[in-house]
């Protein structure tokens, strides 16, 4: 909107705060996500492939707690950057057509649309399980899997049986709205308490600093963003170093190095 | 029973079979015992200290999984082996008493009484969440817990906060029955299929062997354990190496050995 | 030997003790079987493929600190309880000869003859590492890999190239020897105190046994077990809790239960 | 020095691209520092506290193989945004000098001035070992241990051990030097290529835009920089997928929604 001149008034984008997406889309994200689907399905994580589409902080998330549970995880993504760390972590990478063959346990977290198209579901085992953990219910190309099942039947609650002519059944869960949400609770307390500090900090910098914000998107202040980390850690009991004034004076320099 | 005499017929223990214990326990008490916490609580695991009491097999598992959900595990043990493979895994390991302090979470998966007894209540942090994963509520000593609280009351389903006259409040949840089956659905199904068949082919191969079966504890025979092995690997379309004639001899061979 | 009756005096299975196999042979065989490898060739084993053959305690010690290096692992068994439990900790496990075309680096620790043979090389991708951390220089048919090369070169230290008449080359560390005690410094003294402890107290039994003790492979007697457990766990000031008497009364009682 | 003016030609700040600090400074100083550990030392990592100072990139790539080892792993970090990621990361967050009487191994990767200080070796075990993987040997008071040591010697080679006064003994591995250059090779290859094409790359662009690049310091451009992954997943033989039109639209859209 603010390219396109259509944002009339200042926003801050909360989401970008370290405080906000580091945690909540990452530890939040991850858990809740893999929470929803055993919730949904009973099924044993450990042993089985679990295909993840998107390797940014939810992806991670989901990654990291699917192997966790002693899954064996793919990482389906199209930015080179996101892809090697994928590799560099010890998962394997590959296009989403090859993934689809192996998946048992199928999940969407990458903002964008139709990411589990005609091709995957050609390619996809027996028994396959799909679920979408990103923005809105467009990840998975649900019309499509509508279209070309011969029945539908929902098997357990938010779990439905997509029956194909050849034989192969798929499953969807919670009509590929968001499963953390959808089939568990969503993010805990404990990982959105800082989302929300940040609203609500950010909230109060926006009355205070009224006059002179322009219309456009603003990033959460920088010491609006530690002083939650801060108050976050001192609500869990952990305490930190602080740096004397000699290290201060060191990292400001460029005169030190070797000797 | 058996030590004592009292057990008057044949019994196969379907418990100790590898395919029951090394799986069931393990990776079903695992992944189900977290998820009956988090559905009882909804709290984030990532950053809290988790403390399991027993490493055994159920222990293993928890402990697994607690560490695959980001939490930070603490141990307690009186078997030195079993503690020694606890640290050796990368775990803390400390008494009860001490653990007491550092709980967020403690579960326990003993098989024996009085696990958290009154000087772990004594020790522990404001706040903290007891449950048991073991065989019976009685690893928690609960009339002990409701004597010294001053007031109780159900906060969530299955979570009961317990008010000490020292201003403490603890958490117990499913009344220290077997969280991942009070608070969850208990052990998925892809893994109850290698219990239920060491129980189904061990009635079976009883039946068969009635006539000379003695009274007393027999194990699950080892090919109906590698059998039910092999029939959950190629359900899961896992295919292995077969030894060669040439390498089962030299395995049965001593007289070979280095050039 | 006892088998054949060649054994004529009584000698006690060190190897089998749980002080050693579940400590030198895991955490020991583990940590020094990369180091070896990372010695010899100083690749980055994140984000490579790493195969190991054989799931005993050595395999598992050395698939646990591949994947703790960032690998992405694959098992390779003939057993398929420990191909079973190799599914369910998160690798995949597959026959070597599919394994040979993903490999990146293949260990064998499974005290068999030829693991890595014709049809393994055949189907080896370029540039691949083999290397042995099992019993002897057995497990790799090195015979059949310098018959078929059509020249071969040492590269590095401990490091051979061999260069295949179709273009590949396949690089074969240790001429296949032990690669943790060749190319590393084998176990750290502070794990084979453990092993060592064993073969030293075992001795001493022998020697007060000596009268009673028949010809035929014993077991390191248990309370010697414990002791060595004991008294590693103090000399790394961990404290660990003991039964009560009420709770070593319920253990070995069968008539308690759920309420 | 650009912000005090001292800068008087364009540079590119090459540790800065995402194909460099995420790799290199991870992955690379990750591995490389445990192997100078290990080689110096030969001890086991597994059950030992490992203590990490700094949680930026080369502290997480050490902490995660500390922990990949078996290691027990805290961290020490001044940036509450960074302690809290290492807390959620599943690890103990504590100030240095409750850290200092823990620690097994203590690895200082911050870039500051010294960080294991007088207070620190105070409280220090007996036995302790330190080093060193930031950016100089000025991260450890050297001067300091010198000075309050009653003997010091070698070892083994690049162990120094100096008996205190009050009878501990401390080691210094590599006199406090990058360990992972001075006691192993530094980084592997096939992570240092990503940051050489950096440099290669760079160099060629500052060449190529001489005419109008300005005094101070610019980023390697995003093109360069996902150039590289490109090419290093091509060389790893990775593929991934592409985005569809539709997807791009979709994502430069903001009138698409939830349904």
């Amino acid at each position: 909107m603010a390219a396109d001149g259509a944002l009339r008034f200042p926003i801050i984008s909360v989401n970008d705060a370290n405080t906000k997406h580091l945690f909540d889309n990452r530890y939040g994200t991850g858990q809740s996500t893999l929470d929803g689907i055993i919730r949904a399905t009973n099924r044993l994580i450990a042993g089985r492939t679990i295909v993840v589409s998107g390797y940014g902080w939810c992806g991670r998330g989901v990654a990291m707690r699917a192997d966790g549970h002693g899954g064996n995880v793919i990482i389906c993504e199209v930015d080179p950057l996101r892809a090697l760390e994928a590799v560099m972590d010890g998962y394997r990478v590959m296009p989403s057509v090859d993934a689809a063959a192996l998946a048992d346990i199928w999940v969407t977290v990458t903002g964008d649309i139709n990411v589990i198209g005609p091709a995957a579901f050609d390619a996809m085992k027996d028994g396959a399980i799909v679920a979408n953990s990103g923005h809105f219910n467009v990840e998975i190309d649900i019309p499509h899997l509508r279209e070309r099942a011969v029945s539908v039947r929902e098997v357990r609650p938010l779990v439905e049986e997509f029956a194909l002519a050849d034989g192969r059944t798929i499953y969807l869960l919670a009509d590929g709205r968001l499963v953390n949400l959808s089939a568990a609770e969503g993010h805990p307390a404990s990982v959105m308490d800082m989302s929300f500090a940040n609203q609500a900090l950010s909230a109060e910098y926006m009355v205070q600093q009224a006059a002179c914000l322009e219309p456009g998107v603003h990033p959460v202040p920088a010491d609006i963003d530690a002083e939650i980390a801060r108050l976050k850690l001192a609500s869990m009991g952990v305490t930190i170093d602080t740096l004397t004034a000699e290290q201060e004076l060191y990292l400001s320099s460029w005169q030190s190095g070797t000797v």
